[in-house]
């Protein structure tokens, strides 16, 4: 029997998704549950169980090679536990030996849920081609990864390209994180609309009052929310700047919710990078919409686990 | 005859140095021109082919297996062209194809002058044994290179690193790169200084109104000396923060002439660095000064060239 597909594993604080995934990038089987996110850990780790008890009911499950796992965060994939904060009832959790005990012999990768998109654009969707490129989900928070020389960079710990928490305002607001003005302070779908609704920005009849109601606004006009969504382009670029000029990145690729807003978001961005990427091996950087959807996670976790199991097929072509 | 040298040119804006060194970060035979900064661009090379011809007159020479260019920035590896700030006649210069012309068929290898400092802390100094680090030179500017993997990490032209540039401030002063609130225009020893003296700060009886005159100051208690480093720290810690966020590094050295105020430094970068390294996987994240002192650039630029071009007695062991 040939070994040739990846088992995957896209865990968030609602949905914990799974799929059998061929080297082209195809879902040949698909599993979800809801994740019981307010349950204790061990009830969450049932609910992985029965995601991959389905995988593994059919004929495919024998093709499996490794099994990769993408978490909400953080992770830690020298010690193979996660602390994701939407999952309270899991920290320092030890999922990867809860998974490896579900799956034989196969090799069980962990990375964070930002490395795992990035995997999967880097794969089969906007960054493919890229030797260099960062990958982020600009949502409820703000995540991201990075691929330097051809290959996923996750770090030692699974966590790199955590773009939303690094500081591009270094006297600015508190942030969740404990830092001040990280650009998930000022980027996140909650902080575009809490900065507009600040200002004066009025919702519509319906009270709508996300970011996706803000970015309406702006399509038709509204000053305000136009420059809430400039703010937060603003914050983006520096950060995006900063990653292209301390490891040379030549593609930034955005995916998730606030992405959605399109040029609202995409026009004053690419203006803010002219700002602030400045120096001439910054000059090249393009910033794209991400291309894979609400599958990146799996996919993505898919082709992590083949990457570092040296699963070729998997590989992207440089 | 065995070949287990490089040879090594640092070329800053005051000085050519080069130097042939063996796999131990030796340096076997030296040479140095100051650099001729304000003439044209084939005056500066003929004083840079000066040095060559100097190394290469001895017997040892016939030992050099690869040549390694750390150069002042901007470079471009991949066009083998330098545009140093400050040798205005060298601008898309191809120094590579220079030094080419002198040294036979072996390969050379160009990175920027952090980059170069990067391996050889990596190699010899206070980096060693880190499997990802962020080096630094805090001096007149701010300059730095990374270790990713155990491996230097150049980039692709060479620039990874470039600290100095990335905006921590992003509504604050210009910066001469064009940016705003870049860590050079807030850590960097002119702006030290600067900054000391627009508060009020008092040089001495001898007018030293250098970041060193700031660093005696504020050993001595100076209020206003002590909160321009203090400043300076926030910025570096907010950097490197930064960088630990994206890349995961788990230590930071800092060489430099500005690092060299010690204490005054180093102490409030350590106490800024817990206010921004937050997330659980920047936690073991160490400052460290340099120790590689003046002979980094050679010694760093020597160990650049053997580990692209894989001289294997050379690469640090992870």
């Amino acid at each position: 029997m040939q070994t040739d597909l990846s088992a995957a594993l896209d865990i968030g604080g609602t949905k914990i998704a799974g799929a059998l995934v061929d080297a082209h990038g195809r879902l040949l089987v698909r599993a979800a549950r809801p994740t019981p996110a307010d349950q204790d850990g061990a009830t969450v780790m049932r609910a992985v169980a029965e995601v991959v008890r389905e995988l593994a009911a059919g004929p495919d499950w024998a093709r499996v090679a490794a099994v990769g796992i993408g978490s909400a965060g953080p992770v830690d994939a020298q010690a193979g536990t996660v602390s994701p904060v939407n999952i309270p009832g899991w920290r320092a959790f030890p999922l990867v030996a809860g998974v490896r005990a579900l799956v034989g012999d196969r090799p069980v990768v962990l990375v964070g849920d930002g490395v795992a998109m990035t995997a999967a654009e880097h794969w089969q969707g906007a960054a493919r081609g890229h030797a260099n490129a960062l990958c982020m989900v600009v949502s409820t928070g703000v995540g991201g990864g990075l691929v330097l020389n051809g290959r996923l960079h996750p770090g030692p710990t699974g966590n790199a390209g955590h773009i939303g928490h690094i500081s591009v305002d270094l006297d600015g607001d508190p942030c969740p994180c404990g830092a001040r003005g990280c650009v998930e302070r000022i980027a996140s779908g909650p902080n575009i609309a809490r900065r507009a609704l600040a200002n004066g920005w009025l919702p519509g009849p319906d009270g709508d009052v996300s970011a996706a109601a803000v970015a309406a606004s702006a399509r038709a006009g509204d000053p305000v929310a136009v420059r809430s969504f400039e703010r937060a382009a603003q914050a983006l670029a520096a950060g995006i700047a900063a990653t292209a000029t301390l490891v040379e990145i030549d593609i930034a690729v955005i995916g998730g919710g606030v992405a959605g807003a399109g040029e609202v978001l995409f026009a004053p961005l690419r203006a803010a990078l002219r700002d602030y990427a400045t120096l001439s091996f910054t000059a090249g950087l393009t910033v794209v919409p991400a291309r894979m959807g609400t599958d990146a996670g799996v996919v993505g976790a898919a082709a992590a686990a083949a990457q570092q199991s040296r699963l070729d097929a998997f590989v992207p072509a440089p």
